[in-house]
């Protein structure tokens, strides 16, 4: 593999590569999976900054490893390439899509895991990768049951470089297997969505986004038997106290001051939360 | 943001920067929390080396992160920024202080955390943040609830690169919120300190000083009813059996060859422990 | 510690620095120990490129980071230097071998370690480190608990820099600490392993190689009393339903689609399976 010092300076190539590689799956920390994969991604692109976005989403469920990328992306330069594998059917006929959208790239099986950045970013465009057009770069034979390591790491290394286009990856398609989970419901009073992730402090991160509340007059969050008054940020209630508030992804979140809300109500991912109006 | 070649190689902005940029939380790896925070980073300063010192001391807990940070920075270049964020009092009235000692450069919230990182360094110089002091740097308008986000990492950032001084960002204090854990009490023939943490192994890490207790003959480690001879390294005894030792961080253990001892003896944080003298 | 420009651009002095240092250990995350490691090789080697295998072997045992490392390390450029840090015996009389293999250089206590990786490489040089040769370049007295900061660290960092070469680094030695799993038994119609390790996903993985089954005519992997087909990959099965495969590293792998194979089956490490023909 040349150097990539000549093709990172051609606008005409590919006109804003980072650098930068995010990295999001569920492979955990325990095994040398996301190493191998810093270790293709250098042995193309020796330069490549790779960051961890997170791989301790849930295993086999790419709705998490979605959420949180669709809200993560715009904290990286643009030209960053984001690679996302959470992949249940790895080594079967799904798909593989490489995705443009607001100055960023992702690449991901097509399995439903990029839906929560496609139906929010402006006009994305979306690629389905055919293998056979990888094979000029030295990627193919990939292993039945790693390809985040065979295909997804050399890639993304190859676009973040600055030597291969989305476009020239596959044809342009508008199709895409659609999110696991239901955007929220609206309705003229309240809105209801669920619980989509519980973060490490055990604060309960649900799918409402904080511009769908916005017409609600004198809003409350319930879930169960609960419910909780908005506020702006933890310190304002006491150790142990819960509350509600818009996260600093732009959803509504259930927290309680300190502690953990999800071990202190018993709920988790799935758990259907109602921010309604009172007035 | 333009290229900081230059300021890189202008010791007079700033005299020291080395480019490294270390993060310790309690934000865990489970959420994107720490990858945002790199990103953040990279957008101000593409070449930025930033080491992770660690994301998993105990949550809302300043002590822990500040032991951890206040034994460990001396093992990086000097010049560099020490980002530290254990932050329940995120988005309230609660300050965040720059402090320069030993050549380093250390950013937290001012809630305890960094007292122990004060009260070891020479001469340490604390300036508290102004945070209209920022804006001119893009830096304002932060969430209620990831100020790691949206203040110290750009802030890091901008210090890291050479961009900006500690004095620059407010008024010089001598001022700070004491640590949470008391120092070790010192009499003519022991000290008492605390168990502060608990490594991966289960090794019982206190806070009593290799140097405070030079002094006593023929030390012992004494836990509840147990007594525990000092010895060099683990592999002195035989696995399953107990020692006490002054840890490569240079502060007493409590361990158990190839075994927990926190499991084995069920004591954590906040266990007393002295070490008294037997002549 | 002076640039290392000069020195990279020196074939004579080290023939195939890649820059990347990779570390696999049982330090896990919770403590800095990881991350004052790398803080001791940017003092060194401002440019390395650190990557982080694993941290999350089983503690105390060399022969999961064993496996792991000598099925890891061909996805990482030639010239790599692993550092492997699985150390029981640290500050005891235990010694610390540099191996040359396969144009990899590798790093690690004698206590088996490095064992899988010696014994499948083509023809590996050892030599067995003598800690004055260290001295010149600053590395010595190190604590008695904690080589991988005082001695590993450092030493990779000159290597990885070009500054030193392994033959430079004590005497070449044919003997090295064997492996503590013994190599699969092979019998005319079956070979007989264990599990060695299980991943994230509850994937059960043994020391079976490939290659040590080909010859078996339609070989179905047993374990206790159930008996498992050879896959191709998960998908093949439904979710649920346990297979068997030989996974992206080349060895049997006893799997659960979409579930943990090593929670349904009650197993873990050291349980022995059998690749049989049924011919």
């Amino acid at each position: 593999v040349s150097s990539t010092a000549f093709q990172l300076n051609q606008s005409a190539a590919h006109p804003y590569p980072s650098g930068v590689i995010t990295l999001t799956t569920d492979f955990g920390h325990r095994d040398p999976f996301v190493g191998v994969m810093k270790g293709q991604i250098l042995m193309r692109f020796a330069d490549a900054k790779v960051i961890d976005l997170t791989h301790e989403t849930l295993v086999h469920w790419p709705a998490e490893a979605g959420f949180w990328l669709s809200r993560s992306y715009r904290y990286f330069p643009r030209g960053s390439v984001h690679l996302a594998v959470v992949d249940p059917g790895v080594g079967t006929q799904r798909d593989i899509i490489v995705v443009e959208a607001d100055g960023h790239i992702f690449i991901a099986p097509d399995n439903g895991l990029l839906a929560p950045v496609l139906t929010r970013a402006d006009a994305p465009r979306i690629h389905r990768l055919e293998m056979a057009r990888l094979a000029h770069m030295g990627i193919g034979a990939p292993s039945a049951t790693f390809h985040g390591r065979d295909i997804f790491a050399p890639l993304a290394a190859e676009i973040a470089a600055g030597r291969c286009r989305p476009a020239s990856l596959g044809p342009e398609t508008r199709d895409f297997v659609p999110a696991w989970v239901d955007d929220p419901d609206t309705a003229a009073d309240h809105v209801t969505g669920v619980v989509i992730t519980v973060d490490h402090f055990g604060n309960l991160i649900t799918n409402i986004e904080a511009e769908s509340i916005k017409r609600l007059a004198n809003p409350v969050v319930r879930t169960g038997a609960h419910q909780f008054e908005l506020r702006r940020t933890y310190g304002e209630k006491q150790p142990g106290e819960y509350l509600a508030l818009i996260n600093a992804f732009g959803v509504v979140e259930i927290a309680r001051a300190e502690q953990s809300a999800a071990a202190g109500l018993g709920l988790g991912r799935g758990a259907p939360v109602i921010v309604a109006s009172t007035a």
